[in-house]
């Protein structure tokens, strides 16, 4: 069984903590700079409690490194347990700005960062990894268009929207980077535009909360991203791939199977799955189990810091498009955007 | 029981000719200028054959007229129509340009424009109407974001290329009125992506054959419309509006309530209604009811020839953006946009 | 164009004349006993008038006679029309009773009954249409399991109850036959059971307003009929054919395809289609267009007298047993069953 | 940490474990007369072997006792576990004839027997549970009709069919207890239906693979029962309630919100949750949850040894009344039925 040290024990570490168990591995280790949050974890699982990262990292019984720590510590963390030699899963996102994502990985190189398991644990909810699979089996033909619609339940505390880095990196970060594995290819243009619809309060703090991104890709296929930071039906979460031979939907799920009929209700479906520990939990525990499976195999990490670096890289240059009023010409992640 | 004059037996000639008697009006008299093609419908029908279309509007017994025949004689048939004084409906477009489509409007004045009913005729189909009364009645609070799906099953013969004007104002056309008529207020950009992902060939003509094109509006709501000259499942015409307190949706009506349960097939449904004819049938005869209505009761028409003018102005707005590469900030249908 | 002589113009009457005017034939002649009631239809129709149902069915114009009249009038005027030697379309049921059934194909002939067109509309309905040609065309394998579901939106006035027949004669006739219509097959047994949970003064009337049928096949195959009398939702009505390899369902279609999304809804169709006008309105206009083809090939007809005995016999067994709380051994439609 | 013995180590027992363990309860000791199985199971989950019954159940860190043995041995062990005085759940069924639920419940006496929770898990499925509070709840009024449809993937081993009592104590069972717990009232009479037209061989052997039951309620309420031992298109578990003021419907969950949409698929979904475990997987922990808390509270079972009881009777009297071809007027569990 394979020991893991966890870093982070809040809300993101507790998700993990419950997912590498569900993944028949064993929490070994936990660190957290907060330590009774760290003891707390480690009580009700039955782990250690590490006094510092490296030690947690450093532990005999880790064989390997799960980042749940806060966003703006990621990179460093990674560099430290890459240094290690184990095995290292990061949640998403790899960094809090761009110009991190890019050090960190001139700092680990090409080859570790794509050793680098980075939790963009949407591509493992089962619809999503369905629908991609069936794009990438031919069951469409070739991809024309894809839809991907993101809205969360209720927008985020004010306090929060300063540190968030706008929309796009906080928000869209998810459906940059499902776009990317939907199409596998990198895009040559994207244009964003956002408004601040829901509390003009977002809009005095400089950030959207309404946005739709396009993006072409060199084989003229096109991708529409759009997000609410609001939806008073639930968490709406939809990717719709449309291609030559048809199209594939991955609609969102339902609590039950039970649909009421009545006069006002001629036909009513249960409500959609709450926010996203129940509509992407498993997603969690099946991102561990593959971690798991590439580390025993010694294959590259289907998802990695490079990706990682990707996606921060299209958040960035969606914020300077939105910003800017004007369509940005991709050119690679090194590309400048200049003031945003 | 009204009697109408009907210019154009040809396809939409007779759509206009069924309509006009599921509608319980009398189709008096029907001018084509391929007369065989007219006396072959009013023969069917029962109704005379005028040899000119200045007499079938000057006819005695015609109290209307719908004018039905190609699109580049619309503007000069609805300004004679208007000097008849009787009531016009005229098939969508208003004209085969949006200068045309300005002289008109220059030519017959405002208010008569207003007084010509203008065939954009899916605003009457039951789903599309449905969701606009949803709107407009604020089920969905205030609307935030507006998605209009439009793909036809196959893609015209490539001869009709080169003279359709283009896919947005040959095929978004509709989509554009269709914002509108929802939002109810006008837009302040536009931007259009297109490529020729379907058949290179439409782009070695200067064509496109997928388009997204990105609406704002001043309070901030984005429309999103999606073309596709081809569909492997049939005529894909949806409509999603989404709002503060909710969304509707007006999804593809099916042929009937089956659905099969197989192996293969765990829940398939009916297929969609098909081309057209079948899904927007029954919307021809709505338009011409709601017409006769207007008629009886003077009143304005709710979709008119200064519809017609907007619509176009959008689809040259959103070509310019499409071959120039730009968002077009909108100021009027005055607007020059250069070479487009 | 074929002119029909129209028997009744009352509410049934005026279903079939709108129904041979959709389905392209001349109405031309109507009769009533009620002399204002044939004189207002013909005047909006601009037919004729008869002054006896002799004098409409003699009419030169006459090619072929459709029946509406009240259900106790049908066996004379077919007996008397199929001395006509025209064509007969009759609406269903066939007779008030059992023994007038009988005594209409013993008249007439087993020869002649197959050339009267029984009008079981429903087998008609696009849903059930393709649900029928689905189970025959043997999508499902070998048909298992039958489920007809059939709920009126609401109850008929009590002052009916008593000159109904009952509601297996009244109401689920439509099933026995579409069972049939399903099966093509005769049954071996019936059993009923039947309350009156929505209104007990039905029940003092002597009949039922839920009922529950359930009728064996000859190979096995089980059939289970529910009817009810009241539905809050609407027309419910349904059909799930289940076999050795699969299943098709005839849902209950939709007024458009609007889905509605709140807090309180989440993803609420749009209501079924309304009472019988609207839910099986088509089909009228259908089997008008197939008596016409069966006239104009000298076809039997598939849906004749001979089937209007039968489902008048399955609604007399299930009375039966109903009554006397048995299973009923179906011998065929001379079987009697003592008192019912 | 409620501790627990479990009784059983097969496949059911090692659904239990897996239960128990993911409702947050300690599986402290196994019995297993294959002792190789318990030990096994033991090894995997980190818990002790005892060497017969008796002592797992006896064991000091055994607060509860869940048995999950074979059937025909659920009698004595629940009347052994009921004299140790601990909570006791017995899977369903209570025993493998009524004669011996009988015996169970005059063993143990009526009170004990409402301290015994029997294992019908599929009251705790979302879709089924979500039922029966809308029921329960009043949101379709006055029940009148209730449809449960059970159809497995595929039938039983031929070897099994002899010795599984048949298909309404075997497979139906689970909608008895459905269909009392719904109601809360005891029924007054059963009418089955039986045929084998999936397999002839299964009619051999004496049984049947398609059944229908129809009971009526005391208060005319009606329930059909459909079952099919083979669904070609999966587990097929699906529950309708039709009241006064509208219906509910516990439709069957699917895998995913996956839906295709091609010529052939014109909007397939993804399949339907396969055989029990993925379908009612979930629901066995729920049941585990649910006796932790009445045994804490201290509370009656909701689910228990004399609903155990009732089930076996209607399935005793469904079995009769296909046999003896005739309606079964319900006395109470201690009515004789004759030759079975």
């Amino acid at each position: 069984m394979t020991g893991m040290a966890l870093l982070g024990a809040g809300r993101m570490g507790q998700v993990h903590a419950a997912a590498i168990q569900a993944a028949g591995a064993r929490l070994a280790v936990i660190y957290d700079p907060v330590t009774p949050a760290a003891e707390a974890l480690a009580a009700r699982i039955g782990a250690k409690v590490a006094p510092t990262a490296a030690d947690a990292m450093a532990d005999a019984q880790a064989d390997a490194v799960v980042i749940a720590t806060s966003s703006d510590t990621h990179v460093d963390l990674v560099i430290e347990a890459v240094r290690t030699g184990k095995p290292v899963l990061c949640e998403k996102p790899l960094a809090s700005s761009l110009a991190d994502a890019r050090r960190c990985i001139a700092t680990i190189g090409e080859a570790a960062a794509r050793k680098v398991f980075l939790g963009f644990n949407r591509r493992f909810d089962r619809g999503h990894a369905s629908l991609r699979a069936a794009v990438h089996g031919g069951q469409i033909g070739r991809l024309e268009q894809l839809i991907i619609t993101s809205r969360d339940p209720f927008p985020p505390p004010l306090a929060y929207v300063p540190r968030s880095g706008g929309l796009f990196r906080d928000m869209m970060i998810h459906d940059f980077d499902m776009a990317r594995a939907i199409l596998r290819q990198e895009f040559v243009s994207v244009t964003a535009h956002g408004s601040s619809i829901i509390d003009p309060e977002i809009g005095r703090l400089g950030d959207i909360d309404n946005a739709s991104v396009t993006m072409l890709a060199a084989d003229g296929a096109i991708v529409t991203i759009l997000n609410a930071r609001r939806c008073a039906f639930g968490f709406d979460q939809r990717i719709e791939a449309f291609g030559s031979a048809g199209m594939v939907l991955s609609d969102n799920p339902r609590q039950s199977g039970l649909k009421r009929f009545t006069a006002d209700h001629p036909g009513t479906p249960a409500p959609i799955l709450e926010f996203f520990m129940e509509r992407y939990g498993d997603s969690y525990a099946a991102e561990i189990r593959l971690f798991l499976e590439c580390v025993r195999d010694g294959r590259e990490m289907p998802v990695n810091a490079r990706d990682g670096l990707m996606a921060a890289y299209l958040a960035e240059a969606a914020t300077a498009s939105c910003k800017q009023g004007r369509t940005i010409h991709l050119t690679g992640p090194d590309q400048e955007f200049g003031d945003v």
